[in-house]
């Protein structure tokens, strides 16, 4: 089986249009009815797109960079929120041998996470999801600071993940730079997300707690030994020793890339994922295939096992997310 | 021989010892004198790691953390820049066949850049310097607005580069956030501008313009794919091709860091830099080796050639740096 | 024939989706292709209202509270503002006998009117627009001040008003403050609106500049007393007089609203607008008809007569947007 | 019997001096005595007003443009207003016959309600006062966001109203917003207090709290159809019975803006109030009489009946000012 | 003959209460009318206390406190400013044998001198003015960064104090820092002053321009070595000569700070002031005299001769004040 | 024996270099080790100073311009001060019969003082120290409001110096005003702190508490007259009375200023210091002798006894710093 623990919600224009107007009220207000048909016409390519791509179930979750955690208020967020979670919910009750359902949390800036946690409750609890986004810069790049994720600011939520026992996916969502696109800023919050735990107590204070980093981890695989050399200086547990308490996901659209993820961390750390349909979405003229279709890349990899490939492909996710096969 | 194009100035204590009395005051005031035996009881030590680490030749620039681009205004930045390219400046003509210098520049948040190009018109006509540090974000990491290095904000500068047929270095300064240590703020800001770069007119209106990204580039080459989809997508000249119109320097301190490196962007943009002594001064307990001590990484690596390595080691620096051995 | 000069477009759930990731990108992208059947498919519904509510012709307009003025810098802005013109102008195309468009204009903050007055002179010029929307609080009511209407700072704007010879509609957008709604804004703006002009020189500047006030002028005919008192104190023309050079719709959804108006600045400045569907749109239980049914209401009044009518329905208009009807 | 609900006191010049020179200082001292004389010849011009406007009692409370809540700190605000409460009583000492004193209350920004809560209970229990001003706007138009008056904010200040059995009138102070004069906010902010407590729980939660709305209620009565339909949609009460939990002044300066508050509202809502001198104090050509002389105009009105009169005149001033009469 | 040159307007009520109303309604609006008879009752009292203190003429200025320089924007004081000094002229005017004005300036933060030097040169010449105060902070002890009196900033302002040869007297306004009193402001920016001047190129660029420091120059004559150190490290001209590029007034309350000052600055460069009545206008119950009574404390100094008095007294201020006595 | 309390340690550069970069990583970190030899190089000539000063002991505390009160977080305000205390019990330790230690408080901006507190205890019971600086104003110079002296914000620390028994300099640090240098800013927070403090419940409600004014306070004793106006209106205690209740060191580098302190103050109330070697060491070509060398010029007063320069020299030193000689 193939699982890709790492794809968002395709979802009809109306639940956007309903974004874009609680962005015009700047207050919440009731969404939109969406019929079954209308999730069901959307879905169709969706679903194409995972046969294509070999991909037996996918973990859906809000499409990040629409998350909205710095506008308007904690309440529009929270609005915005539980409706595109509800509408995952009944995209996983549709389809429900496909998809899996991943929270977005209603965060706020760096207010209370009160909501948040009350979210990934009742999504796990009453929705029956696997595990939530976790954004590291509910400021969204606007340079506001925000505790690092070694904060004991973030403690009451990995307890309540610990409670249910389900991952967080590092995810960040928009950018307010100017010089820096929310894709970059991806991957630049997972490097700074890597660290801040990697480098902190939360390991030990919650040896339970699972977390997986996006797309491979930032740059932190590749820009392993600077972050060595920092660590044997002080003489702690090798950095790299450190770094497989986390997972990464394979969402990296080439093959060097993902080599050297499998390397540095090691396969036994790694979960499928492609984000499609998403950024890869783009035919290589080299191979004529799209970047996100990584099964065949990983297949194809000779640095690797087949055994390797099991657990990235599948076992894994069944470790990592252990609500989503019970 | 081997030049290594990634050093800074190891400087007696007295020197910082007037930073931190500029810092005091908030205004500009003469630096003290430093004698030559001063200088080199520091460089001894400094020495005797080119030796040990096989290198001929180190360009050397200020420490770039210590820059201080977003403190005290204008004045106090260029009193403290020009002091220590003018010791830089002392430190080669102490050791001419060893040394290099290579300007930092009076950058101020987001002024005028005209004491920055006075600066290195200074470095490079008086002092015979080869080149610049060009800190992408003098804001050091409070999240102000910068212009991306595509912007005509720093046209100027790229003129006067090419005027004075130098190349610049990208590379940070500090960072003042919370949750990003200066040393993570290296990486993630050479991200931004490799993408602010590749992704404009620049080098279409400064074809000659040359630039080194340091520490191999930040994360692009790992996450390539990522940024060929978008240019995919948009039809834009293959990233990968685009991305080759930069240099990239080898501070990368694993073997599978340079060999991605090298397989992305090609032995013949990168060129062999250590920072050391700095960051990577640190012995691996599995080899007993500093990991900057890079020189046998390479030599090891089974990916490239012996005229790679001689690219890597010295062809490339000697093209990209015309200034340093004419 | 009735002329309703206030309404505003009705369109597919994609293009707010547009929106929705203008936002999340916070930069301008292409907008989406939406088809005639798209197009018509909302449409039915807007004209088959204009057919219950007796209206011959509308003007449509983007919706102000979606308009964004505040958000995210110009360029988003105008790349919002012109897709939605566009798709006015398709609307209007396509049922040329019923519509005629009426322009956002891409206002950010307190910056350049310049792309402001491109747009106008596009939308006019190429789009054969009748007038356009003018947003006297483009900081959307989050306290930044902002030159009143009677400053010089719109000079140009109301220049190229008089060059293409059309009417604005004072129309603010969202308010951002958590105390007053966007519905309430648009009334205290348009009083703003109203004294920032009548007490300043633009009148006297610009004889032929032709002003309708939304809403039945805000709070002024109701207050008229209080203003009267300020200019007889200063040896002014009387309030009444000067009240005089703007002209007002019908956007009041209640017979003693629309009484009060009439009498105070005469049926000779009045135009009907109903802005449905919009804010009206509810049914009143004791008449059985929507609130912004406005027809019968005027038709009603015994304080007007048929003459007034003619003048309010139709002739109005006709004098006012002089290039719809042309 | 006439009675005036909404006049300010005239007081000499001197305590204007001490208001300017607290300004100077931003610091509290004690102000200068004032002496009966003084007081009278001040006041003599003031009665000679009431008798020629047919005005047996007025209530007089200090000129709301000059409370200064926004300015130089909670303390300088209290000095001042404890002052020209002081003054007050002085005056209705002096003329027990036709004055009541009507307490300003020391708000500051958006601060902790304590000191206005302990100046209303000063005033009205040990100086006699029979209500109080209440500004919805403390920050005085600068665009600081204050709660709403449906805000529990406010509620220690509800709660000591409804003890000490007395009302509040609506009415806010100066305005920092250069294209807003102070007279036009008062209308905008009678306007979002209407809506704010008219869409709030506060007379759920405080059956006995009296409110008048001064100037006939700023925009609401005129834009009633508006705000009617948000409360059809939503399937509340109708607004026109909400509206009528709150009371309204007749400081209107025009018979059609009174016409339309009595129908909109009813007399049995009205109080008379004129505000001379004040705003109102113009002559109008026409009639020959000052605007605010307003008890001939509503004499005049053929839309209300004797008994309304006498509703508006007196007694409603009697049923909502329980111990003005008392 | 005794000359005061640092005494400030006895003013009516009126004109306080006018500033107050300009503060509440923070926009420039026309000043009350005073009458000759309101001004002189208020002079009797200044005029005897002259007398008592055996003042022939004193030169008069706005009370300093209350000039407002950093509230409601340049046009309020700029209208507060020229109202003062008109009511200065006519004080001057009632008794031209005893008074001379001096302007204050509507100075406003930091922006253009423009109207500053506008009116001095209209009270100058056309009002007869003899000389101006000029204050170092507009910000008022905000903490904005307000360029040092030695800065070209005020260049257009020497100018135009040269071309009229009327000197300017230092004099700060109010302090909005909590814990600075206006008082202790007058002082300590007396000091920032006097080194401002001091330590730049001023009286090299305008040899002519003559600065009278009030209050004997805050804290610079007993903190002399102090500020010598300095001059002597850095080889310039001592600082006790260049101190003496300036003049000093004698508003200082006690004999032992007059003889200091006469001491370290040369009764050749000090002129008698008294700010009676003002800030020292309290009896000292060890004389039984006032502290301002200052012409027997410097009678009774045995340190200086009665030349130095007579330059004290009368003829320094002839040299200074040129206009004053032609 | 002649006891000079106010001096400040002479450290080798490495110290500063620690600043420097901790300005630079902008977060703590453990600071360099210094040799006793690398100490008693610099003290060599700092005991040469005292031996031609004619100075038994000296107390030393931190350079005040250097303690960064203001700059990048209590943490790293907490490393460096916790350093150079630690330096200077070193240097106490290496000459105990020539030094004390005076401590330096860790403030930062106007947080929480408990680290200070904590400092303060762990200096003087651990370390020995005999007393600490000070500083009113952590903000230096930069215009954030701080609680003056009086406030009760600092009482917790007026507790913990009492309850020690050591008394307090007040000394501030740097100063980030463009126009005022830390020198005179010393001297300005030094007139604000008097105030502060003399006007205030202070010494009521802390009558053992001890504190010491440096620089012989600011400007106050020159400025007596002025202040002793105020309080004689107000009907308080004479100033000078009040006055006395502080202590004064006689860090001024003139005979005038000298003679005036002890006239104002009176001898019995003055310490003796010199600052050297700080600001004052500069040769006056007048006498031949450094500005500091402060021995001989008291000396050669002749208006104190000799019992007062016992007082002044020894005996007030022992009375205030209880804990240096027991």
């Amino acid at each position: 089986m193939i699982v890709d623990v790492h794809g968002h919600t395709v979802a009809p224009a109306e639940m956007y249009e309903y974004q874009a107007k609680l962005f015009a009220r700047r207050s919440p207000f009731r969404g939109p009815k969406i019929s079954d048909d209308q999730l069901e016409a959307k879905l169709a390519g969706h679903l194409a797109l995972l046969d294509s791509g070999q991909i037996d179930v996918q973990f859906i979750s809000p499409r990040p960079y629409t998350m909205m955690h710095s506008l308007f208020g904690a309440d529009v967020v929270r609005s915005w929120t539980t409706y595109v979670n509800d509408i995952i919910h009944r995209q996983v009750g549709l389809h429900p041998d496909r998809f899996r359902g991943v929270a977005g949390l209603p965060q706020f800036r760096v207010t209370d996470l009160g909501p948040a946690i009350a979210e990934l409750e009742r999504t796990v609890t009453d929705l029956g999801f696997v595990g939530c986004l976790l954004n590291p810069d509910p400021c969204e790049g606007d340079g506001t600071s925000v505790p690092g994720l070694g904060d004991r600011y973030w403690y009451p939520l990995y307890e309540k993940l610990c409670e249910l026992d389900v991952p967080a996916l590092i995810h960040s969502a928009s950018c307010s730079s100017p010089r820096e696109s929310y894709s970059l800023h991806f991957i630049n919050e997972e490097s700074i997300a890597v660290l801040g735990l990697v480098n902190s107590q939360v390991f030990d204070d919650f040896p339970t707690l699972k977390v997986v980093v996006a797309h491979g981890g930032g740059a932190i695989p590749y820009q392993l030994g600077r972050f060595r050399a920092g660590g044997l200086k002080s003489g702690q547990v090798d950095f790299t020793v450190r770094l497989r308490r986390l997972w990464f996901d394979t969402v990296l659209y080439s093959a060097d890339g993902l080599e050297l993820l499998f390397k540095v961390v090691g396969p036994d750390r790694c979960l499928f994922g492609t984000e499609a349909p998403g950024t890869g979405a783009a035919v290589d003229p080299a191979t004529g295939l799209s970047l996100d279709d990584l099964k065949p890349v990983i297949d194809g990899l000779s640095t690797i096992t087949d055994d390797d490939r099991r657990l990235i492909f599948e076992e894994n996710a069944r470790a990592v997310y252990g609500r989503a096969f019970s």
